[in-house]
């Protein structure tokens, strides 16, 4: 049963009326929760109110420096928390267990949100939750200053591809503006998040290309990412970040697959144009997820698992 | 010496005055020439005017749809002649010939723009010259049709490389907003000029990467782009567009260099950061260009070719 949806301005009156707020990002922060989280703490400081960030282990090197100026002290006890861009509790980072049941407000643009909070401000037509973190900024009354305006365009870039993803909006675009009218580094950050690549994700694509196995005249697509490819390129977390989404950025590829090498097994990642159903394929190994986005964990060896991912899409007969 | 620049209005009235008009887009056409020219033609059709845009035999396949339904039949004899986004007549395409000595406007956003015309709408602060179009269009006092605006989106999105690069303004967001407005398919412009590569694109870079050498800490990368590779990638004129920039798609890489074999030698093509200056490079070498992207052309094997560049770099020596 969904509860009644808070506006801008019903999420900015429970915050102006609180004090000692402590905001919440979702587990594997990235640039749109942080951003959006920063940006609100940065603004409800401004207008007078104690507000930190919970610390968030599973954060990778490229966002923390995000968080050190809005990082919580140990010994913060707050009396009002608030959630960002977070669908459900169970996308809740480890240091958020002691607050679960106590989450005052969340803000989020996830049409899967679950309504966990006591209050929820959802708009899940916006491209970013940064949009609506916008609009409560405007209506706390703070002014948009040039660190908020930068945490601002982090938030919506990231999200929505640098504006080339689906999700974008005129009002994505729109408010971006304004955050650029603030001469904010959006080339540095631009730069860094859209336009390079480490060198050990280069390799690691590099290596992975090699492993690509193509079907159906080319729109299906397989690939493998092997502990020994990361070894052999070096990389850390952030150089695989949103590795599952490589197959598809090959012209043509509708559905596109990455078996992944973990302790105990291979995690397989589905993502597909609206041609194929990722879900469906990935309830068949015993996963799931959404219609263009799905996974599943099989535990199997590399070519155990393979082979019943390519019987699942019906390309070969599982050994008998 | 400059001459007087026009202003939207003005150059909307030059148009406004003429008819039997002719645009000119400039050699090896992107998407903001064509997108702004065509934009250009429907808005003055839809005014009553007669207008096409003048055959361009260096498009390349990816840009022969926008031409379609607005290229001009041989027999079309025009009264006023309008070059679009082409900062000098040296950037005309061959089909420009009869028309050299009698460009009466030309609508660009290059600072390097020669005056050529009799009379120009500059803005060299502008991200593309779409921005200029539409203004153009709307000054006209033409409606903004979805037709127009799937044009503009794609002249200013194609500049700004989708609002990523430093040339990206409050005002490329704002109107590209205003194109999204009308619903047009940006989803599969985005698709096709941000989000995907050909195969071919694919193995060419992943045969490109196996020849990268980096020197000073990875800073600086050169890359060699040899027939070799590109048949066996089976790699046409579109599937190397902007390959020049490759190099610097690399994390901390600030002087990018790729060797590519042509007939009788080896072109190169440098793009660097701030840190260091193109143009000088490539004046040692026989070339030119601008401080952060410039080319040469050395008349000697691959190998002669490098040692060269690399000389000139001042990593290794020229044999004696």
């Amino acid at each position: 049963m969904r509860k009644n949806q808070l506006t801008a301005t019903e999420a900015a009156r429970l915050l102006s009326a609180a004090d000692n707020i402590l905001l919440l990002t979702h587990k594997n922060p990235d640039g749109d929760t942080l951003g959006s989280a920063a940006a609100l703490c940065l603004a409800l400081r401004q207008v007078g109110k104690t507000a930190y960030l919970l610390n968030n282990s599973t954060a990778t090197g490229r966002y923390l420096p995000f968080f050190e100026p809005v990082a919580a002290p140990p010994s913060f006890s707050p009396s009002f928390v608030a959630a960002v861009d977070m669908a459900d509790l169970s996308l809740a980072p480890p240091e958020a267990g002691p607050f679960a049941d106590r989450i005052d407000l969340c803000i989020d643009h996830h049409p899967s949100n679950t309504f966990y909070a006591k209050e929820t401000f959802l708009r899940a037509e916006a491209g970013a939750t940064g949009e609506l973190a916008y609009e409560i900024v405007r209506a706390l009354g703070a002014s948009l200053t040039r660190d908020i305006a930068r945490l601002l365009y982090l938030a919506i870039a990231t999200d929505t591809g640098c504006f080339r993803y689906a999700n974008t909006t005129p009002t994505s675009l729109r408010y971006a503006a304004d955050m650029l009218d603030f001469g904010i580094d959006s080339v540095e950050l631009n730069t860094v998040f859209f336009l390079t690549k480490s060198r050990p994700r280069f390799e690691v694509e590099r290596r992975v290309m090699e492993t690509m196995e193509f079907y159906r005249n080319g729109s299906v697509c397989l690939c493998l990412v092997t502990e020994d490819i990361l070894r052999r390129a070096g990389a850390g977390e952030d150089d695989v970040d949103n590795i599952s989404a490589f197959p598809r950025s090959i012209e043509g590829v509708e559905l596109g697959i990455v078996l992944r090498e973990q302790a105990g097994g291979v995690k397989v990642s589905i993502r597909t144009s609206d041609l194929f159903d990722a879900s469906a394929i990935c309830l068949t190994l015993g996963g799931g997820g959404h219609k263009r986005a799905a996974g599943a964990f099989l535990p199997f060896p590399m070519g155990e698992a393979k082979r019943r991912v390519l019987a699942a899409i019906g390309e070969g007969d599982l050994p008998s």
